[in-house]
C-alpha cells in the first residue's frame, strides 16, 4: 500500500543501499551477476569459545584497493565506484583514492567497463561517468595543479543521468547497454 | 641467493597466499586484474577512540555468497574458487557452498569464464575444472544421491594441470588462455 512505499522510498535509502537493491534485483531478473565486494577488514584477534561462532574481538577497517563493485553483464566485466556527494555542483577528488583510480585505469585497458556512479544529494540526480575522466581530471590535478574536483557540468556534459525507478531502483545498466554495446 | 629461494618455495605457502602472490604478477606484469575479494564480516560493535583509528571489538565472519576471486583478462569476466584437499584422490563437495555453485552457473550463462581450481596437497598438484562439472555433481548428490566428492580421475580427465614456476607461482591464466580462447 501507499504508506509502505513511501516507507521504502528514494529518501530512506543510501547510495550503496539502493545500488544493493538494484544488483539484488538484476540477479533475481537473470540480467548480470554484479556484487559489492566486502568491506575489507584487518582482523588482529580472534575468541575461538567452545560451542559458539569463532568472534573477532580486534579488528580495523582498511583502505581498498580496488572499487566497490564488479561482475558481468552480457559477457562483458563490469566495474565502479559509487559515490555521494553533499555539494550541489561538485564532487572532490579526494572522495577517491588513488589505487582506485589506478584500478579503472587498467580495468579499461584491459578491456573491462570502468566507471563512476555519483549521486549529487541536493537534487537527488544519479550521474555515471566513464573512468577515464576521472582519471583524466586525477592526473591534472597532480600533474599541473588542475581543480580538486569533479564538477557537475563535466557529469551532464560526459556524463549520463541514471533513470531512478520503484524497480529497479537505479537502473544503471540500462545507460551500460546504450552507451558501451 | 639460495636460501631465500627455499623459504619462499612452494612448501610454505598455502594455495591461497601462492595465488595472492600469482595474482599480484599479473597485475605487475600487466595481464590480468584478478583480486581476491575481503572476507565478509559481521561486523556488531565499534569503538571510536579519540585521536586513534575506529576499533572494531565485536565481528563474526559470514559465509561467503560468491566465490574468492574475480577480475578481468583479455576482456573476459574471470571467476574462480580456490581449495585444497588433503585426500590424495578427491575433494568433498561440502567443501563447496550452495551459493557458490549457482553462483559459478550464473556466471557462465552470463559469458563468463568460470572455474575451480583445486590443489591436491599430498602431492601438490593443482587443478583447473571448468564450473559446469562442479554444477553437474551437486545438482546429481542432491537430486540421485549421487557421490558427494569430486574425484581426482574428474580432474584429470576434463581439466586441466596447472603449471607450478617461481614467477607466476600457479600459471592458471596460461590455461584459461588455451582453454576458453
Ligand atoms: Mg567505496
Ligand atoms: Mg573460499
Amino acid at each position: 500500500n501507499q504508506q509502505v512505499t513511501v516507507n521504502y522510498g528514494k529518501r530512506g535509502m543510501t547510495l550503496e543501499e539502493a545500488l544493493n537493491v538494484t544488483n539484488q534485483y538484476y540477479i533475481e531478473s537473470d540480467q548480470a551477476v554484479i556484487y559489492k565486494k566486502p568491506t575489507p577488514i584487518q582482523i588482529v584477534h580472534v575468541d575461538y569459545p567452545k560451542r559458539s561462532a569463532a568472534r573477532i574481538t580486534e579488528a580495523y577497517f582498511r583502505k581498498a584497493s580496488t572499487t566497490d563493485y564488479n561482475g558481468v553483464f552480457l559477457g562483458k566485466y563490469i566495474d565502479f565506484e559509487a559515490k555521494e556527494t553533499t555539494h550541489p555542483n561538485y564532487i572532490p577528488l579526494k572522495n577517491f583514492h588513488e589505487h582506485q583510480v589506478l584500478h579503472m585505469a587498467r580495468i579499461k585497458r584491459h578491456g573491462g567497463i570502468g566507471f563512476i556512479i555519483v549521486r549529487f544529494t541536493p537534487t537527488d540526480e544519479i550521474y555515471l561517468l566513464d573512468a577515464s575522466y576521472l582519471e583524466n581530471r586525477w592526473n591534472e590535478a597532480i600533474q599541473k595543479s588542475g581543480r580538486k574536483s569533479l564538477p557537475k557540468t563535466l557529469f551532464q556534459e560526459k556524463g549520463y543521468l541514471v533513470p531512478q525507478n520503484y524497480l529497479p531502483r537505479i537502473d544503471y545498466l540500462r545507460v551500460i547497454k546504450d552507451v558501451y554495446f
